[in-house]
């Protein structure tokens, strides 16, 4: 792939990709649309896109006079709030990142976060006072700005600001500079399951290319109401605040909830109207079971994007009746995190029902601005025919091209002349359409007599039998196939003792081919975990790595 | 406005905006979605964005054995074909820069063009040949490569290739280069009331900015039909043709068509499912009029934008009955076009409905990546409270920041630190919801006692008496009032002689202010005109320069 420059153009190249930009716009545009914040005490606070931008300006102006310089790391640790968003803008807006901390990591993991980052400032949500506390002795934070409702609580925690109070004493005419677009806008650490998180940049010119494939995918429009529900500082949110506000739809924000207490959400999602949302399983199937409750059901009319895993028919199916149209999407906290979403091309109307439903469980097709392809071990591509699987590489406008400061790059790319691709660990197949299918971690797949074994199939396929509680397959060396998949299950407390292996296997065959069965099935009392409890396989694979050869 | 850098980002930021991208994608994923395009037979020749994407790749890899290098400036004559689209991506792929050549245009202009340009090929319709011989002695380009159906006409012309045979000795596994995305991909050379065109060279960036702005500003989809009205050589055919590939959308070409022969169009539209389409009134008044002359007229779904002038009332309720919503939409060559468009946002729904056909006729809302202000003479910036009358200012992404190589580059630009503004020439006001109202061109407004009268408001009036056939307002030097409004008026014949300027003037003040009135009417017998038959009100200011004050 050759890189060439043409003939100089005459547009204004100067002009340059900032966040900042889309809160600007919308207050000019849609300066009285509404945004909603439901605060910890559970009443509704309510302000507009013009509001918002006016206190975003003063706060950023606040912020440079604590001292905030363009290119500094600032750290949120904060619930879907008006204020997390806020930040959203004025931070990138002013030059600086805004780092995104995950609140659900072990603490000594937040504490790396903060300190590999180097970040200067931690915006604090009252409620996570606490957790703010713990990891302070360890970091090298200077100033804590505390966002609260009310009054501030008290804290042990030094040099702490009013976030509120920065808000009032700041000047509403502040003029944000322009900032070089490539500049990072926000960071966000992934964590695998081994090792130290892994620091992605978000660049500006990302953020903005990302929110525009968005706007697009999901048919944003100011008549729409988006809810965030995606925590914030999960590879932004999945960013879709940002689209939302261009397009000048109202916004809500549903603060802190619980996802096995869905009912104050579903409430609010109800009053406000909300007509867009994204989310993954994890909370739409609580919310199906929720609904599937209610003696005098409400009903939707909702489009919610699905990622993290493949969303169950069941699910989709029963979402439907409340008039919440599931979209399976899938991205990475490298990816910004869209990748692809799920549409039925005009062509494929024509399938069945049941075809139809197939079609819908895949990732879906990749938004212009994004390519993907699939490749063997040793990085060649292979055919889109819907059998090949291989691992997926990723590129375009929004995909990482490093991680910052961190040796586990070099494994994580692949060189192609001149633009490289991200390597993304997952397996997959795509079909003569389009339609990319995950079927495992691409170092789960279990390699047996030169076919692939799908390992998270079998898993799924054995969790849906009714005694089965959890469920993990792993490929284990073997001399005649390479690798043989060897099955841990961990029965329902009702069942153990009275199902045998081969009840389990003849449920397999249902669906599985007789080379595809597990040769074996231990039943265990636990699977063990990794620290943000995914199942180990490596633990597993290590210690039964001689299971099949000795 | 400061300039700062920040932190440095991870993502890619070395992946470019490329034009040819967006057929790649368009082929990958809606590789077997539909292009028709009518010939000049009439015949209509389907095919896909598979093969166009095949196509387009064998005739890149001809034109660079050819000796197209990056950077050339290739010249198109052409009307709306699939040959004309395939150029807007095999051109520019190969970095190289499509000079969109106005066929209308006096050969003159069209020398100057190719020559200031400095066009090394050109690619002409066999329809256009003999304008093509026309221009050649006179112009610098080697080459001349002609778009047949069938087989190629003779030509006087040297140096001649045939299009189809390019295509079919190309080879289909040509590799486009990534390009510098601030390269040229396209340049329009536009054509004001006086001087020689003015050349605009559009960056890869700015194309795939200013696509991705309509394809949410028409929410195209991929179940959409679109057909390319506008001429393809006017500041790149309003741009359509690119997200409408992004979006899957059907494509439909008219090839050549006549504005007083409309029915093959509106029979291909029919036939094809057209849903969305751009043009304006010069071609929708025709439309309307054929559809009401019609026994048993056809039924669309049709959203049209508008653009060039305001879409009278009357055109606008008119087409609706037949399907076709007609949405005002407002740019320049020198925006790429697009800058704002017409809906109604959301709170203004409670309006009533005369109020709303009246929100409808303004040139609407800038899009996302455009920013517009109204300025007064000394360049201050005016309220937008839709009663200031300023030259409208407009910058973004998608905005030419010069003419090439031309010294009327330092009288249309305003400094305003790290960015500047292109000063439009356009009189607007905007109100206080962001609605831009184009009120006349800022040197034709007239400046009466200290407040502005709109010539275009007086002509549109005059020329809605049934004895006008034509009118022209221009403001002449006062001595009390700095200036006051002249008005010249052509009859239609069986009126000559029988209208009065005392009823003219009752007739103005149903609508006027009598201080806005022309303080005289002068009946003519015809207005000057200008090369592209424009009233030349230059001509008539000049002549009558002292008709007040002697």
């Amino acid at each position: 792939m050759r890189f060439v420059k043409g003939f100089p153009a005459t547009t204004m190249e100067e002009y340059q990709l900032n966040v900042i930009n889309v809160l600007k716009h919308a207050a000019k545009y849609f300066g009285d649309r509404e945004i909603a914040s439901r605060l910890h005490n559970g009443e509704v606070f309510r302000y507009s896109y013009g509001e918002a931008y006016r206190r975003v300006r003063k706060l950023a102006d606040s912020l440079e006079k604590l001292g905030i310089n363009p290119g500094d790391r600032v750290g949120v640790l904060s619930w879907n709030t008006h204020r997390f968003y806020e930040l959203f803008f004025a931070i990138p807006g002013m030059g600086a990142v805004l780092l995104e901390m995950n609140l659900r990591l072990h603490p000594k993991e937040i504490v790396y976060v903060a300190n590999h980052s180097g970040a200067k400032v931690i915006f604090v949500d009252e409620t996570l006072i606490k957790l703010a506390e713990g990891i302070a002795p360890h970091i090298k934070a200077e100033k804590y700005i505390i966002m609260a409702d009310g009054d501030l609580p008290e804290t042990k925690l030094e040099n702490v600001y009013s976030y509120e109070e920065l808000v009032k004493n700041g000047d509403e005419n502040y003029e944000f500079p322009v900032v070089d677009e490539h500049s990072a806008a926000t960071a966000c650490y992934t964590s695998g399951t081994t090792g130290n998180p892994k620091g992605v940049y978000y660049s500006n010119r990302a953020m903005i290319l990302h929110s525009l494939a968005e706007i697009h995918a999901l048919g944003l429009r100011p008549d729409d109401v988006y809810m965030q529900l995606v925590p914030m500082f999960h590879a932004n949110g999945w960013g879709l605040f940002y689209p939302a506000t261009i397009a000048g739809a109202k916004l809500v924000f549903p603060g802190r909830y619980a996802v096995d207490a869905l009912g104050p959400v579903l409430e609010l999602m109800q009053n406000e109207g909300v007509t867009v949302t994204a989310g993954a399983p994890a909370i739409f199937l609580p919310m199906l079971k929720y609904l599937d409750s209610l003696e005098d059901p409400p009903r939707f009319n909702l489009r919610a994007w699905s990622g993290a895993t493949e969303p169950p028919l069941a699910m989709m199916k029963g979402l439907l009746k409340y008039g919440i149209e599931v979209i399976h999407a899938y991205g990475a906290t490298e990816t910004s995190p869209l990748v692809c979403y799920n549409f039925i091309k005009p062509g494929l109307e024509e399938m069945s029902e049941d075809e139809l439903w197939d079609m819908k469980r895949k990732q879906g097709i990749p938004v212009f601005g994004v390519e993907v392809a699939i490749a063997d071990e040793n990085g060649n591509f292979l055919p889109w025919d819907g059998k090949s699987i291989g691992e997926l590489y990723i590129r375009g406008h929004w995909i990482t091209g490093e991680y910052y400061k961190d040796p586990r790059t070099f494994d994580s790319f692949a060189e192609d002349g001149f633009l490289k691709w991200w390597k993304s660990g997952d397996a997959a197949t795509i079909d003569e359409y389009g339609y990319i299918k995950i079927v495992d971690r691409f170092k789960d797949l279990i390699k047996s007599g030169g076919e692939w074994i799908s390992s998270v199939d079998l898993e799924n396929f054995l969790v849906a039998h009714p005694a089965v509680f959890e469920a993990c397959v792993v490929g284990i060396p073997h001399p005649r196939w390479e690798e043989r998949p060897l099955a841990f299950v961990v029965l329902k407390e009702e069942y153990r003792g009275k199902v045998s292996r081969e009840e389990l296997l003849e449920h397999l065959s249902q669906r599985f081919a007789k080379w595809q069965l597990p040769d074996e099935i231990l039943f265990v009392d636990e699977i063990p975990k990794t620290s943000v409890g995914k199942a180990s396989k490596r633990t597993l694979r290590e210690k039964y790595r001689e299971f099949y050869t000795k």
